[in-house]
């Protein structure tokens, strides 16, 4: 049995993500693919668990407390959900992964990269998505579109210059591993991103035969 | 200002860790010192959540997991409580520290000892207690001696072969760091082990001259 395909999701609040992992779960099952949609921090009950804290507003929590409890639940995350669901050759769509903690714990916090590479082995030794999404929009595009939100979480109360970092990281991470990550101009209309989304599953996930 | 000492308490459960905290507090004490206890997993308030969900019986946890979230707990309690502590030249006494995870997480659960050590130095550096207890009972005695207790935790309804692995990665520690980890025959009565204590703190920490 073929093993199923990981596909994750990347990008700053606000960037489309949610908004398009519904079609993109629809278009792998008009494919015929068994779909499974998850996210991070999160997927598993103490996935879970571990969001409620790490975005909980009133604890102040260390920028690498916080890059540990991310790979604590990553590895659960893996484990319970992730990682069989492949086995069974089920295809699994996350609302972000490890270019997330790169981007948000790297350069929105400054944990050192090398600390965020450690514990990326660690967890994952040489696994990788086979496909990443990044849905790239200016900072401030994306805080328009989330709008006027009344309950901020602990990101999400952070300021511009945060939110610039977090870019950068991902920018420079389509940038490094180009057979990996797709850069999406999500400040498109959303029939042009997902006609943009559309193009690369199809060139990246079905050109080959047998695929 | 001196710099304060981290003295931690390592055994199984029934050791007697918490009976002679209390004792060495005030030993300390009577000697003009500030003293902190605290505990792992604990010590700060993301700690303690942390710990609720780490000894719940009703979850299941991938030992790399429950590894990771011994580690994230630990670098808030050093951010938070130890190293502020010892920088005020306050002296600090931890039932628990990192010994225990190469015990519990290590030896009970076989998480490979390097990835252990990846995280001990991923959180501490070069960084180590300046004295640690080791109270050595045999599993048995130490299951008797908390008795009957109605609600088992995570770790404490695990047979004994898992106890006996965490004892043989204490012993084979004592044996490796025998400058820093005393074993203490804790199988002895409560007033021999005090003694042993006592003479430990005398020669370790009182013997140097402007101690
Ligand atoms: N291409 C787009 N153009 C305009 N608005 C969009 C577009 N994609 C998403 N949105 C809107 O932006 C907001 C945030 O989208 P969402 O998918 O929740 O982003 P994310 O999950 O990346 O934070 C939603 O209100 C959504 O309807
Ligand atoms: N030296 C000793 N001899 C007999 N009983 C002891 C001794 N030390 C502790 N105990 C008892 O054993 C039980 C467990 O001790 P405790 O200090 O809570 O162990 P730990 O904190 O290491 O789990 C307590 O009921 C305590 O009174
Ligand atoms: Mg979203
Ligand atoms: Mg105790």
């Amino acid at each position: 049995m073929n093993q199923g395909q990981l596909i994750t999701l990347e990008g700053i609040d606000g960037a489309g993500k949610s908004t398009q992992l519904t079609w993109i779960k629809e278009f792998l099952q008009r494919r015929g693919i068994t779909v499974i949609t998850t996210r991070e921090p999160g997927g598993t009950s103490l996935g879970e668990e571990l969001r409620a804290i790490l975005l909980d507003n009133n604890l102040t929590i260390h920028p690498e407390t916080e890059t540990l409890l991310m790979f604590a639940a990553r590895r659960e995350h893996l484990d319970k959900v992730i990682l069989p669901a492949l086995e069974r050759g089920d295809w699994v769509v996350s609302d972000r992964f490890t270019d997330a903690s790169f981007a948000y714990q790297g350069g929105g916090r400054q944990v050192k990269k090398i600390k965020l590479e450690v514990l990326e082995q660690w967890i994952q030794g040489r696994m990788q998505p086979d496909l990443t999404l990044y849905f790239d929009v200016p900072v401030e595009l994306g805080r328009q579109r989330i709008g006027a939100i009344n309950s901020t979480d602990r990101f999400e109360k952070e300021q511009g210059d945060f939110f610039n970092r977090v870019r950068a990281v991902y920018l420079q991470r389509a940038h490094e591993f180009p057979d990996r990550i797709y850069r999406i101009d999500a400040s498109q209309s959303f029939n042009e991103v997902q006609a943009a989304i559309r193009r690369i599953l199809e060139t990246t996930l079905f050109s080959e035969p047998n695929a």
